[in-house]
């Protein structure tokens, strides 16, 4: 059965206004100059317009959701590590070795694994759980410098697995939702994608991925423009877009991040892939970027337009390129901290603190 | 007797370089591509030298002192807040409502309250514990638009309640201190100094402090264009400088974190007082800066100037500035993923996973 995207338009809703009016207004009440806390009050605003409620609640329950695919352009040779890497990535999150792994614990979050289209034999390289697999819709995408990336087939059936992983998530009570990423190659797709739906030149959103040379650089720039080329007259055709041009792990963050805003749940992005899966998004409903923060800025040209044509402003600007979810896991305290002042601290009327002269008559912080 | 500030400079020893080099070394054995965590990388470097050891240990015992002082300069209107708000404000941490206790309850840090020089009568305003005003030295300081902010003896002293707190705190157990500030005026005094150490012109140092408006504004420059005047033959002589133009607030914060770097305990400054404290303490010891990290980078010019002076670069520029330690406590977090990452991540010989082209023979990332 072949996926609907007209009906997301019609079941993605906006985030509550009048929950984020409530929490500006808390905000100027709170023991602090007006505007102290700097970005920290405007994500407390957002984080009250996504939950609903005023003052939000504390992020319990913080899920990351890893898709792993292999990229066929990747043999190519776009990228400064070998394909067998993904696959070894996997097992490494298993174990609990990664980047990923290491801040989900400092930071109370979980993180589910999920080949979604590893080219590995796990029988031969030595068995992974089930649930891993569960969702696998091919082993390797084709090479997108010279054809499609995927089947239309599969390119669904990833979407539709992002989607039904983000419905067990939020049905399990996640409050928040942190898709990650690990594919060789996968700044390749990112890039192409990103040249299509932001109309930007080949040249400028292609990066240097992991840290690649100036012929791996040249031989990336011209798999992302011969992809984007193919790409461009599907952008009416989402699916055959993610199938020309994305990848399984691309397709599945996309179906993963616009079913979190048909379930009303806030989506925390990571890097490169995680952007270019909301620029997707956002042309499957426009509605679906109120639903997203964008964690940080990466070091990847390609997700710099993204987050332009998404009009969102990163939290952090640390260098940050590693994926995995890992940027949004660092992020995620200083989502919390947003949190925890709008919701404890104390307002100038609790205790008995003087407001700024011409505070009590209306007047707003001029600064 | 009077404080022999010579002695700090053969006291106050470096980073251990070679914790530091394995620790940059490890960075580049772990699963992730070279240089991919960004800045936090570089972060956990910073603690594995100020810690002299490698991997660096967790940050459980975190302490952040709130130097609390009144500041006679606010009665001549350089503030959008009436000075009887230090008062309150204390109490209000006392009480556990303001951002820097909401900051320390989520991030699992202590908060210690210190009245070092509050304008008002507790007695009469309700009675505080008596460790508060343990290290008292003054009630406000004298008006620095005018003449001499405290006498000399007051700022040894205030200096000195700032070395034995640190004492205290490291003695303790303290593995990172932070140095908060409460004071309405404060950062008029901190503009000054920061003036006369970095040879800033007076209107480029002066900002807006809590919301202030034009007029205030440039009341604020008079009273920092006076001061520093009286200030600049002070360089040599650095507590006449604190008394003549600094306050109760920022001659113990400089004394907290000189002898921070005494006692090699590292520190996260916070906003504009903070840095200014630094910056008075690099003219103690050059030694010293090598022992603090910026947080943030503040609102206030002021802080501007003294972290290029001081050669930091701040972590996060997310528009804060609300003092208490506040910035620095949003910060924390990061410090501690830059920490968890460079401990618990797999090495690629650990995990089994491939490492890139050339990095087997010592060939280092080019990107």
């Amino acid at each position: 059965m072949s996926v609907d995207l007209g009906a997301f338009e019609r079941t993605v809703g906006l985030p509550d206004d009048l929950s984020a009016q409530r929490a500006a207004e808390r905000q100027a009440r709170l023991t602090k100059p007006a505007g102290s806390l700097g970005r920290l009050e405007e994500l407390a605003v957002w984080l009250a317009g996504v939950q609903g409620d005023c003052p939000p609640r504390p992020l319990d329950r913080v899920s990351v959701v890893v898709f792993a695919a292999d990229h066929g352009v990747a043999r190519a040779g776009v990228s400064a590590y070998p394909p067998e890497v993904t696959a070894q990535m996997v097992r490494n999150f298993l174990a609990g070795g990664a980047a990923v792994n290491v801040l989900a614990r400092l930071a109370g979050a979980s993180v589910r694994v999920l080949d979604i289209g590893v080219d590995v034999d796990w029988e031969a390289a030595g068995p992974v759980p089930e649930a891993v697999t569960a969702y696998k819709v091919c082993r390797g995408s084709g090479d997108l410098s010279t054809g499609p990336a995927l089947t239309r087939e599969e390119a669904e059936a990833a979407f539709q697995a992002g989607v039904a992983v983000a419905d067990e998530e939020v049905d399990a009570g996640a409050d928040l939702l942190v898709p990650g990423d690990m594919g060789i190659g996968n700044t390749t797709p990112a890039a192409a994608l990103t040249a299509v739906l932001t109309g930007t030149d080949v040249a400028s959103v292609v990066g240097r991925g992991t840290g690649i040379d100036d012929q791996t650089w040249m031989r990336k720039a011209a798999a992302v423009r011969d992809a984007a080329r193919r790409g461009r007259p599907l952008v009416g055709d989402l699916i055959g877009l993610l199938a020309e041009c994305g990848g399984a792990d691309i397709a599945a963050t996309t179906g993963f991040v616009v079913q979190a805003a048909v379930r009303r749940t806030p989506v925390l992005l990571d890097g490169v892939v995680s952007a270019t899966a909301a620029l997707v998004a956002q042309r499957i409903s426009t509605r679906t970027t109120g639903w997203y923060l964008a964690a940080h800025r990466s070091t990847e040209p390609a997700q710099h337009y993204a987050l332009e044509r998404l009009q969102l402003e990163p939290v952090l600007d640390l260098g940050l390129r590693l994926g995995e979810g890992s940027g949004a896991l660092v992020v995620l305290p200083l989502l919390r901290a947003a949190q925890a002042t709008l919701a404890e601290m104390a307002t100038f009327e609790e205790a008995g603190v003087s407001e700024r002269a011409g505070a009590s008559d209306g007047i707003t912080d001029v600064t």
